[in-house]
């Protein structure tokens, strides 16, 4: 059963305290392992990305450039993919794009009164990898949403990588490809695939930023090449926290619940609600539907190990609670869902009134679903085209600017102690103003 | 001597490849002391926080209240400060923070042709966390470039931590720390401080995002804290990139380059000219100026072993070593900066013609001194109000829009095998459109 809590009742700090230290990810340390793999790659290049690829993925590759999907191979995956499913990934591709152009920044330059020319340009990088993970978890939405971003920041190579088992390839997989502009695709994965992207072999360029989410290898793998590229947040369990009033029927936020904890036993899914008989209804309906659902092992492992119930006097009592679990998905199933997130400081993303299930977002709605997990949305954000991108500020000074702002850089640096950062300045001034 | 390069030379690639390689941090691994520091500190509170600090910091603190700076304390800092040095701070405080108010984002908020609500809210962290280090690297500076977007993004806690040995503290850092918005100050330090801003004490409520430069201790213990709060980039030693034409004074670039070359034996100092004579003529002002130069030894020492002077035919064939150098700080010391500017991806700040020294930045001209080194120029940015703030998208869906996209939605769930998320969309559809 899921924990209940009442937010009236005494011990409601020490059991919500608790249920935030709720320990959801089992976690394996591969890192030794990740590091030998990363270090024959850097030195063997091709050869070590193609030996751990036959061994692991259980292929007979005679060398990488067998592994790269061709451009016929996309055509055919592509045809053999229903027609109503691409039109649907068309759809869903043209609303992320058109989502992710608006949160394309624009640059700044302007000139101060005192003669400073001052300035801020924002450039995509120049090439980003993608991870796409392998067999069951080879999810199509996820190319989209990890790819699309990068298309939009006007990043030129987006390479993929996605693991082949066996020579199995989701052919969706390869047609979210094509729609979302991924232009290069390797049929490898796992901590090889990683150092391939970052350090680059024969065959592969290298890239400057890699996300997509992967396996406890491919998060090791992650960490490690941090700083030779960038990396997104390495992504923990999924999560939903539901807020809803008893106006909503039960058996909707019941599945909304459970399509959290569908995803993994990990995962957890947590209601917030003011009406006791309400909660009632919900935990039964999430019974119920439990009892049809194909998933429903995982589902009842995750629901009965890290769900919650939580009552509250009202939604504005709510808010702090709301704000400290910092949800990666949080829906707001009241009467005036606006009125409630205008309040809220903390969420991945928001799905607003009764109508808006988290799997609106998931796959069609606009914007990402790689948002921040563990209570991370208190400091960090879902991906976006900015994650894509970097500024680089701009200064020009004048001679009369350099002169104007001089002495105070000079005061300013000799208290510092540094003397050739003042001479820097000095030397630039006519001689009267030293 | 610093390297000679030059970019028409049959060997060039290679030696290029050898200096982008050059390892210049000397990274000592203090990981198990620093995980048994975080270990007391989660657990004891204040009481490790004020023990540790009372050893490492040679002081005598009865509790952790009496490491809290008082706002007496900061008025008699300020008293003790020369009002000309005063004065040079609030120049810069008041320019940095118009730049930076400059980089403040609007949310998104619209409704597509569908009826389906769409947005993006961008919201400040709660609490912000600021070290600063103790001894002669106690930059005021620094406090400010840290300080100031997290104020100007909103930041309503922001936390100042920085040691005082021998309980010694630098006034100036106190009078910055004023100027730029810092709302509580302790005079503690080290991986005990970084714990104590993540976790939370008795006496220091923990922040959401902890920022700053620090030794080798606060570097890996902002490394273990990260997930539990979000942290910066770590900061790898300094860099600089001058960019010259021979029609600049060759003392002017020599100062350039060693006022990075002072910062420290591991900064990095490289020119690219398209003179030899002009390289000649600077490596000359070098020797000459660094006879003068209090800090001499140390930038000798970084000059030496990591300085370069690479000679290119023209500027636009630098073009492709500059991106990929992605330096730190960008001299463009050119008859048309702009040109230039304008083709370049990769670079923390470029500094626009001869009378824009990298000091100007340093200190006063407004954007962040906080910047990306080591190459990361590729894929990361200097410090911003973007950092201090994180965005939470938004979907509203109408039932008209839920019925609309539903069937798109229930196609790709089910395709990859989530039925759950299917059966939450499908359950909201009337029964005619299932």
């Amino acid at each position: 059963m899921p924990v209940r809590l009442d937010a009236r009742s005494p011990d409601f700090e020490t059991r919500f305290a608790a249920l935030l230290n709720d320990k959801r990810e089992t976690s394996v340390d591969v890192s030794t392992a990740v590091a030998a793999i990363l270090a024959e790659v850097r030195a063997r290049g091709d050869t070590a990305v193609v030996e751990y690829t036959n061994r692991f993925d259980r292929v007979n590759a005679p060398n990488l450039a067998a592994l790269k999907v061709t451009a016929a191979e996309i055509d055919a995956a592509e045809a053999a993919c229903s027609p109503d499913l691409l039109a649907a990934l068309d759809v869903a591709a043209a609303r992320i794009a058109d989502f992710h152009a608006r949160q394309s920044p624009t640059d700044l330059r302007y000139t101060d009164a005192l003669g400073v020319e001052l300035g801020m340009l924002w450039r995509p990088v120049a090439a980003a990898g993608l991870y796409v993970p392998g067999g069951l978890a080879s999810y199509p939405s996820s190319v989209l949403m990890n790819a699309l971003p990068a298309k939009v920041a006007g990043v030129e190579r987006i390479v993929m990588v996605v693991p082949a088992p066996d020579g199995v390839l989701n052919p969706l997989v390869l047609a979210a490809a094509k729609r979302a502009g991924v232009t290069e695709i390797y049929k490898i994965g796992g901590a090889q695939a990683v150092a391939a992207l970052a350090y680059g072999t024969e065959t592969i360029a290298p890239v400057d930023k890699i996300v997509g989410p992967g396996n406890a290898y491919v998060a090791a793998a992650k960490r490690a090449v941090f700083g030779q590229v960038g990396i997104d947040s390495i992504a923990g369990p999924s999560e939903i926290l539901v807020v809803s009033d008893a106006d909503s029927p039960p058996e909707w936020i019941a599945a909304d619940l459970l399509s959290q904890a569908e995803h993994d036993s990990s995962a957890q899914s947590i209601l917030i609600t003011d009406d006791a008989a309400f909660a009632d209804a919900v935990a039964a309906a999430v019974e119920k539907l439990l009892e049809t659902l194909p998933r429903r092992e995982i589902a009842a492992a995750s629901w009965q190990a890290h769900g919650a119930i939580i009552l509250v006097e009202s939604f504005d009592a709510a808010l702090p609670i709301i704000d400290c679990i910092a949800a990666e998905h949080l829906e707001l199933a009241v009467t005036d869902p606006h009125a409630l997130a205008a309040k809220i400081r903390n969420a991945g993303a928001i799905f607003l009134g009764r109508h808006t299930p988290e799997a609106m977002g998931d796959y069609i709605a606009g914007p990402n679903h790689v948002l921040p997990t563990a209570r991370s949305a208190r400091f960090s954000s879902g991906l976006g085209v900015l994650d894509f991108m970097k500024r680089t500020t701009l200064v020009g000074c004048s001679p009369a600017s350099l002169q104007a702002l001089g002495p105070s850089v000079l005061a300013l640096a000799e208290a510092e102690g540094l003397q050739a950062h003042a001479l820097s300045v000095s030397i630039r001034l006519p001689e009267a103003s030293r």
